[in-house]
């Protein structure tokens, strides 16, 4: 690639994270910190502590925030590497590229696991749940992604959690992309772990994910972890002997963090940021819809997070060229993951307002034109 | 903690990393980049490249430099987790923390393992290594720390990796502290794997580590990865696939990363880079020495990377103050990490010259008079 002059300002990401970041937030990584002293492991501190209070939880009720260092899918593979004991057991329930990661995960682990499939457009069923759990009893622990990035499904934690509880198992979550806008409740939920990441909807930059657990559960965990950079316990562990991470934390992501848990406050919380990333998402499809393009999921299940659309099936159309005249506008979208359809997506977290969607749909109707695409949706 | 006013510049890190940085290399930061687009992966592919030849490799040469996300020792464990058989056996030359950390990845990973342990002060000895071997046939592959930053001692790994190639085992050398600025000749060396990260003496921000290894040994390890999120193979085939991270990369890190090789070879590459760190070694060895402090290694051994001095024998010497008086004058010290000695250390490594050494030691003599200190040096 011949180098490009700098513009004034980065290319707009509509992207499910690494996402656009606040100018302040990226300025909080202009310090080095010393990772052994305190004034940076005060704020490793107040990070956990105020990460656990998003979630209407404390330390004095039980939790803890854990960050370890890498992207969410170390977050997740720390959670299963850890808390799953040597005769363990795990059901995931898979409608996308994520629950199928965890799939992999155990697979590399030998851990005992079944996978209970539903197509990528369709939640689990609480009631097939029931059943599976209810047929297995070797299940010790059960896996549910919250917002499936994969497509944008929003899976029903609230229905599947109370009945993981009934079967006295455990319930973990990721909840990569929702955690931070979507309301969670733990306790209507039953969340015994949730899987987070620092460049989701609190709008961070990359380089940690965080774990929200229980400690007493969390301790009686020990001598099972498969991994010694993945073993939770391990890192709850160096948190409590002298307020560390264990290994090298991500510094300067860390600074950045505590920023943008600034602004989410400033934001009015997980509720404020839900309103701008609702309405960017509402601005999105119904312009979209508008153009002509047609959503891949059903409305009752489509989350505010990040939508598919289907390929429009005029054969001017490729991804690649559609792809490269909009990142030479300056917009940034993400292609489709899906395996049942073609698709791209559009996100509609990270620092964007409905002015960048707007600017991002007449920059699309141009593509359009510029293309010369006439049929935009496959007919039903 | 009182929240303090903000200086108009950090505290300066004599630590092992995180390190001070320049502010070029933080300002790096200041942009938001996609993971999935081609102009942040173009810059993955230069920095793989250009890691490469810092070692005087390449990939025409059947070498690969697989960054991976999280810390230093992620990258140590993706190693160990991924290239070792089944049926392997891993022998640990072990003298300071680095070493047994890598003993308790084994352990976690239930490989089968040896350790050939020395004092913390004496670099494992090439006959016993010889020695080892030939008594042990079912050994598959060896680990050294290079530069073990528990102490500063520097290990051998030229005259230990043609042992280990003469029984043809395989050699993985953790330079993690050094690569960078101590020169390493991975012929002379016999290195199969060696492993380094992005916040030492590169001087970039933390957020992921790189393993430099050859592609065809690599490929050979397919199925062997206990991990997902560290199976190194797996990590390779998604650059293979797409030039892409598999899981969302640190794209700050890397950016910051970028300017930091730039800078490196503005000052000359690994060559430049040791002849600053050694002065600063030098004059930090001699003020210490001269105002009476005693270090820890004999020289023989001793690197310039990072130096460890033994504890003051006053008993008005305490650690805790002895590091709080130095931080509020503006300099982090490091303590230390040996089990056989009280000591604290001393980084020479990062964006830090003659001056800013020279002015940590007259905050040293200036610390010293305020405490009262006397006797500076354990009598030998």
């Amino acid at each position: 690639m011949r180098p490009s002059l700098p513009t004034s300002h980065d290319k707009v990401l509509y992207t499910p994270g690494p996402l656009t970041t606040s100018l302040a937030v990226k300025q909080a990584m202009l310090h080095d910190a010393g990772s052994w002293h305190w004034e940076f492991n005060d704020l490793v501190r107040s990070i956990r502590d105020r990460v656990l209070a998003l979630a209407r939880l404390s330390t004095a009720n039980g939790w803890e925030c854990i960050p370890l260092q890498g992207s969410g899918t170390f977050g997740v593979e720390a959670v299963l590497a850890s808390v799953v004991p040597p005769d363990g057991k795990v059901l995931v329930l898979a409608n996308g590229a994520y629950g199928e990661r965890a799939v992999a995960m155990l697979g590399h682990h030998r851990t005992p696991h079944a996978v209970l499939r539903t197509p990528e457009n369709t939640p689990p069923d609480p009631d097939d749940l029931d059943r599976t759990l209810a047929a297995d009893p070797a299940i010790t622990h059960v896996v549910a992604i919250h917002c499936e990035t994969t497509t944008g499904i929003l899976n029903p934690i609230e229905s599947l959690g109370p009945v993981v509880h009934k079967h006295r198992r455990v319930f973990i979550v990721d909840a990569m992309s929702s955690f931070g806008a979507l309301p969670i409740d733990f306790e209507a939920s039953a969340i015994d772990y949730l899987v987070s990441s620092a460049n989701k909807c609190i709008e961070g930059v990359p380089g940690f994910s965080f774990v929200i657990g229980r400690r007493a559960h969390l301790e009686a965990t020990a001598g099972w972890a498969r991994s010694l950079s993945l073993d939770l316990l391990g890192q709850l562990r160096g948190f409590d002997k002298n307020g560390q991470f264990r290994y090298t934390p991500p510094t300067h992501s860390m600074l950045a963090f505590d920023q943008a848990l600034k602004e989410l406050e400033l934001e009015g919380g997980p509720t404020g940021r839900a309103n701008r990333y609702r309405r960017n998402h509402e601005v999105l499809l119904n312009g979209m819809h508008a153009l002509g393009f047609r959503s891949y999921l059903p409305p009752a299940v489509q989350s505010f997070i990040i939508t598919s659309f289907l390929f429009p099936t005029d054969p001017q159309f490729t991804f690649d060229a559609f792809y490269r005249r909009l990142s030479d506008k300056g917009h940034i979208i993400y292609p489709g993951k899906i395996s049942q359809a073609d698709t791209f997506r559009i996100g509609s977290i990270g620092r964007i307002f409905e002015s960048d969607v707007r600017a991002l749909l007449a920059a699309i109707a141009e593509t359009v034109r510029d293309m010369g695409l006439q049929s935009l949706a496959p007919t039903r």
